[in-house]
């Protein structure tokens, strides 16, 4: 195999760090044990797919871009909006060049255009998946929130402000009216006991 | 918004408890704090694009398929392998069905379709996908070694012995020749200082 | 020694997952760092022998019973009221009847008889160690809403709904009325300082 | 009702601190997120019945010696051996006296006669106990071992130098002998899969 | 060098164990994963700099005093209220003696001589660095009850009740009035963006 | 009270983050459940004063210096080495100067000389200091290694090298010599039981 093929192996090592990485905006409100940026991701990739299929852009590339939309963090960690004023960043598709630069051609295009497609805004794709950055936000807020934490409202507000799709804004305010277990028990009512 | 519409919030809120949801063989094995089924999830997914790049297969759909191919154990845990003795399941198809039943039909299909065609084994999308998921516990298990634990061989021998693509076995044994940390390493000596 | 006495070792070992494996209830309702099963099943017994105590039956018994009942999820896991509608598991008596086939007879009687007990439901002894299992819930389910969380009232209700004597029933009344902490605050003002 | 049945809840409460309190031992050790005293307490007891079995002493009441032997940390901490230099502590009938003087006479006699037991060492039941209250030790020590802290010796060597009865003694040096996760396949070995 | 210089790196391993230990009222109200000792000390020290300031005593002197203000609990742990009706303990300066036994003597006479003043209470640093010790407990108790814990109001209490400077008595008042993540947003809004 | 008078409880709830925020490099090699920051800096000022003593320099003022070396960390969080090539941050000396800006002189004065001294490695204190920061981490180090993550040398390999004081180098040379538990056996030893 070629030296490009063999440094696959260290890319999926350094994607295994947003496994270990907390979202510290919840480790400055005090959540204990929060969620990690790979946690993060796997939802919000859920998420760019429905407002995708809601808004008619296609749902596996949307999902496809929110999938790798932090994962410039194993590099530049997680910086709250605090830190931003006090830590210059490199741009993410330059680190994303540089994680991906000894990859096999292929695998680096693949990587290397769903970030850019995710940075440029221009598609109706990227404008799903950034909504679902955003929501996926909110609702892990209204769950840390109903798991006993006070500080929540401004990261809700903060994500409910940005969104741009009229299906992102619909469900996030429907989010807020439900509770987070409310699944499980239509879940429980809709299938019989065996 | 019709109601399936509203539905869609609970698919999202169901679909997060993958977030809390541990890998149960980890706590089998006495990993602290073990990785989540969403973390999990997520490098499978990147994984399982890899190899389909690698294969000549479409990295997107086989990162797509990865993605939900734990998504049932939001209502079925991840039962460990001797639980499986003693515990018979309904299939995966069927739990996405009632998972997926009361959303809209666009979504119900992008999820159904997903679910199913990694459940079919029919597809080079569908066999990267299932090699991501073995490779990806290998990876693990490499790591929570390097951390310690000294029940990881058994992880290590089962994922390896079940790979079916050329590449993912050639990974498989690149990621057992090096260490989780040396991309970090590497990436120094390739980055100059600012 | 007997190749069975050899195997009292491994039913330690199997019995020490109890530590390890969480209440799954608890992870649902996002609890931090929640219980383990071996946790519910110590508070379990002692709460099991004070009912017997007031209800006329066997404390030693009742508590007896109470420790084993939960004992096959070391090889069942905690499955979730959903999930048990997805998962068809054997009995518990055949889960135990597996654990101890290996073991000497007089302790495979030992503990084959206590979750026979418990699972028959013919005994005195055995009504009050299920009421102390759901009264246990109920207990915890107070301290984790104290603790914050605001998903517990359904653990609460539940619990409660299911007590059949009347000293349970009593109890749980009783212990909805006072706060988790108060016992130490009456401790101190009974006990002079040093 | 009483007022000594009221205190029955406060007492509920008070054993409830036993899942919060972490063994002392292991966090001086290092262990990661250790087990509780109510974990402890929990295998202590099941090794007690499966020793008193073997000892042709009663099972059930050397459980039941076993399970309230650390009870009084409540109210004592669990002081790890350094700091018994430094703290001279109530005996632990003392504290049982207090912990259960506002209680109903007869549950009071059954928790009292328990401690009693335990600490007297004038029985059969009463050695098996506390030979169980080591074993757990050893066998945790082993655990932790495997999963990679290395400090355990000490605590191996502790525990195995004040067992009492032939079969403690045999245990142990079995449990040295095995891996803590060997029963687990064996019992995939004998239960054939669904 | 010197046997008593070889100390120095026992105290210095010693000392890390405040790292591990939890404060233990935060595990008897129920937070999940608690600060250490250490954490706990650290603020206490900035905290005590800053109460010297308002008062006109030594700043750094004080911080010292606090510092090591808790640093006898490696032997004694964290005893709790209760558990000191239970415990007879050495004093803080008989610990400190034996801590330091076998350092070099200037070193000793270092740490010594901040553990007796702080004892000693008649200096206006050791006035100001006990005054630390209560009001960063108030400040943690807030940041907990914020996080969702509702026990919170009687560390609250007793630490309030407990101040003697009137510069700690007004900063406790202040900092029960504004919520603990204001100076993140006062911060974000005095700097520009980047 | 003026208004830079109540701006000191904003100080302190923003020295409190430093209890919450993890030293990032333990996360990288995998550390369950690592040290604070605030951990990490009570030790280190506890070093600090040591090796002051034993260098001749003023113990009290080293450890002054130490405790606040990454109180700027609040903002800026803690940067692994990686993401200081991706990232610009402003200098230590400025994000102090925010963080004190509006609270009295007086304290003012007293924070940001004590980091102006740490950063301007132009006093003996400040030398000390700084060797106690790294000598702080290889202590870290050795305990995570005995606790079992097997990264943990090139931390030590690093933090040795660019220590300073001949102190700091003979104390590290003993620190990799000795076990981190070393000195509870030989307080044991040295304490009569009482």
């Amino acid at each position: 195999m070629a030296e490009s093929d063999v440094r696959i192996v260290d890319f999926f090592y350094e994607i295994g760090l947003l496994k270990r990485y907390k979202r510290t905006g919840w480790v400055i409100a005090g959540v204990p044990d929060p969620e990690s940026i790979a946690d993060h991701s796997h939802r919000t990739a859920v998420i760019a797919s429905a407002i995708a299929a809601l808004e008619g852009a296609d749902p596996q590339r949307a999902a496809f871009l929110a999938f790798f939309h932090d994962s410039q963090e194993t590099r530049t960690t997680d910086i709250p909006h605090l830190g931003k004023r006090y830590l210059k960043a490199a741009s993410n598709t330059e680190v994303t060049g540089d994680q991906t630069a000894a990859l096999p051609g292929p695998l680096a295009d693949v990587v290397g255009s769903a970030v850019a497609g995710y940075e440029a805004r221009d598609s109706a794709e990227s404008v799903c998946a950034r909504d679902a950055d955003k929501l996926e936000c909110l609702l892990q807020a209204v769950e840390y929130r109903e798991q006993g934490n006070r500080h929540t409202q401004a990261w809700i507000d903060t994500s409910l402000a940005s969104l741009k799709t009229a299906s992102a804004k619909w469900l996030a305010e429907e989010a807020l009216r439900r509770g987070p277990l409310e699944w499980m028990h239509r879940a429980r009512e809709e299938k019989p006991e065996l």
